[in-house]
């Protein structure tokens, strides 16, 4: 196989793999704008295809979520403000499943949620949530799994950023964004940053 | 081995393994609470010893995360406005090593770098800055590794999680905690949480 068709061979690999989804719930605008960001940054870079900021609207952090895209890459969606049982529902109506992080759920080490998950090879919906979720999300007209990431008092981030990690098995973090403006080359020491002139790195100036 | 026996086998196992403590940089206080917390609970839930909280003081932070402690156990060492110079020269005093969480470093999952952290066998002190830090936290006076998650804009609660999940290779998620007053089960569906009367969950009372 040419080098070339094997980087298409692998490039159609990745994109027959599920697509993950993130669904933000409880969101309060001001108060939880650097959370949210939070949460949208961590599922960009750890491969989700894009967040769905539930029920309510907040240009603080749509503004942030595209500055980031369009300097360091995509593809990622970002919507807000459509209802959560909307999302949900047209979700599942396109046969995707839906898990529910939650201290409450299944022990995402010491069971084996994550493989009956991954065994469904079907694109998933995460839903993120506040403490005080509605008990609707834990039912199966909601939910098809509910996932703890250890049984402890968490942050969204670490728990989103947990089960993402282990879902695409640790191949997102070495993910290429396309149309990045801006790429970091890994040092061991110091800063180093590029700016794409075009479609090579190399031909990126150091900033 | 007799059951009792192996456990305490298990446990001490455990307890000869590196431990890890987080440094927290850059905080502002009022700003800064809630992220901070979620990084502390993070740290907490991920399998840190405890969490410094240097140069400043933020009694609101010490107070949610003694109140963690205090109600789903420990030990959880917390400290805060220790200078971070101080805090890193007494670590490597002591022979710990420090890992400056960046996304510059080197990608956790393209390099060989989380092998060579775990090859020293040390404890691992890991600072966690925010956007700015001094350019001396990537300097080998400083840090002995510099580590991205992933070099993309990002979270530093899921920097942290994805480090701590990958470094206790995930046996982290099903520790027990010491002490504590409330306890979840894992359930496929629902919540349930019990409390502890005395060293048996089974005497807990649901809750």
């Amino acid at each position: 196989m040419s080098k070339n068709l094997e980087e298409k061979s692998k490039a159609s690999n990745i994109k027959s793999q599920p697509k993950v989804y993130v669904l933000r719930w409880g969101h309060r605008p001001k108060r939880d704008i650097r959370l949210t960001t939070h949460v949208a940054l961590t599922a960009r870079a750890l491969g989700a295809s894009g967040l769905i900021l539930s029920d309510v609207e907040d240009k603080n952090v749509k503004a942030t979520v595209e500055k980031v895209v369009k300097n360091w890459g995509g593809p990622f969606h970002f919507e807000m403000g459509t209802p959560w049982r909307k999302v949900v529902s047209e979700w599942r109506a396109k046969g995707g499943i839906v898990v529910h992080l939650t201290a409450y759920g299944e022990n995402i080490e010491a069971s084996d949620v994550m493989q009956r998950i991954k065994a469904q090879g079907k694109d998933v919906l995460v839903i993120v949530g506040s403490q005080k979720v509605p008990g609707e999300f834990f039912s199966p007209e909601v939910s098809d799994f509910n996932v703890a990431i250890g049984n402890q008092p968490y942050s969204e981030c670490a728990s989103l950023a947990v089960f993402l990690d282990r879902f695409f098995e640790g191949k997102e973090l070495t993910k290429t964004f396309e149309n990045a403006r801006l790429v970091i080359i890994p040092q061991q020491r110091g800063k180093k940053v590029v700016r794409r002139m075009n479609s090579e790195y190399e031909a990126g100036k150091e900033i």
